[in-house]
């Protein structure tokens, strides 16, 4: 993604307070409290790298029932997201500036039902392999913030990521369900798009697809 | 596959008994025994539903220091198999005529390094489901015969049959590695056809492919 830089990205989304979650490390383990209006069973669903937003938006128009939050490393990217909803913000829905590195910092240990990951950067050199989102590091500090019976529901335009992440998953000792590996001639009845996802979708790419959990135990 | 029956094909094989083992079922626990040329130690790889036998039969002369079996069910299909090498079969290749859903009946626990299944019959509709070569029923009976470092390589050009796979095996404790969502763009070097791969993949089809092992434990 070209990142343009909005040295005003900060100071406007501070005019959001209730959208966009201040200090968040301070609210770890008691995300749910934060959105009042909301049943306090309600599920916490995660999207990591929102960038733009339109996913986490949409999802949290479309869900009511459950709290969504978008997590995004770049403020310039993430205004987008805030501008997309700041006339009606969606109550069950927040805003985080933060890298997703830090996540065992951000949301305590089982805090969230189910995470996103969608059309993340593939870093597709070798040496760069630590970086995707769908490292066995990074996989393990999800293992740490998720339910024991949590989901990740990963999306992607990138082929290599894709096949990369089939086996660092499953190496992790993750299962999957719902794998398709040609989304939009699947037949799926909801899907809520990215922006990446209408781009590439619209120019005749395969988007894959996948739900994974920790299955350890299991078997 | 349309079967074209062929009455005289079990006679026919029975006139190669050093390439078509006779009364398979007595052989279980010393398959090793019965390749005299090789070594003692040398890896047993298996192909279910090998059909006409291109595959394993060009495995066994390309890899000398391997012993192969190929089991497939119908000995009408088969006889094309024994037709390539008839004149001068490689010491490292048995060819079986039996069902893969008696795999423990022809092979003692362990006794197996490496199980091939390429390209077969997808079954799409969902009640056929348990008649699919990777189905959870299918996948303990093998995991039961393979060491417990034992690999399972498959290749299949139906995309159905791979997401399906996907998520069978992971749900049975397996993980996976070199997975190739277009195997012939992936820049792999060796690669030995099936029949059917040729055809498919000259007509632009994807070929999928991934090697597999149960992971229990290894977390």
């Amino acid at each position: 993604m070209r990142l343009r830089k909005k040295p005003w990205a900060k100071e406007y989304m501070g005019k959001f307070p209730e959208l966009v979650t201040d200090q968040p490390y301070e609210k770890r383990g008691k995300w749910r409290t934060l959105f009042p209006g909301t049943d306090p069973d309600a599920p916490l669903h995660v999207e990591i790298g929102t960038g733009k937003g339109r996913f986490i938006t949409e999802m949290a128009m479309a869900y009511p029932d459950r709290c969504f939050i978008g997590v995004e490393k770049h403020s310039s990217v993430l205004v987008t997201g805030v501008q997309r909803v700041e006339e009606n913000p969606p109550p069950n829905l927040k805003l985080i500036e933060a890298d997703v590195k830090h996540i065992e910092e951000l949301f305590d240990e089982g805090e969230i039902d189910r995470l996103y990951i969608n059309f993340t950067d593939p870093w597709p050199k070798k040496r760069h392999a630590k970086r995707r989102l769908t490292h066995p590091d990074f996989l393990n500090k999800y293992r740490t913030v998720l339910k024991s019976d949590g989901e990740i529901h990963f999306k992607t335009d990138n082929q290599g990521l894709f096949e990369y992440s089939l086996a660092s998953m499953s190496q992790t000792g993750m299962a999957f369900q719902n794998v398709s590996l040609d989304l939009h001639n699947s037949g799926m009845e909801e899907n809520i798009m990215t922006e990446y996802e209408e781009k590439f979708a619209s120019l005749g790419m395969r988007i894959y697809r996948l739900e994974s959990w920790y299955s350890e135990g299991e078997f």
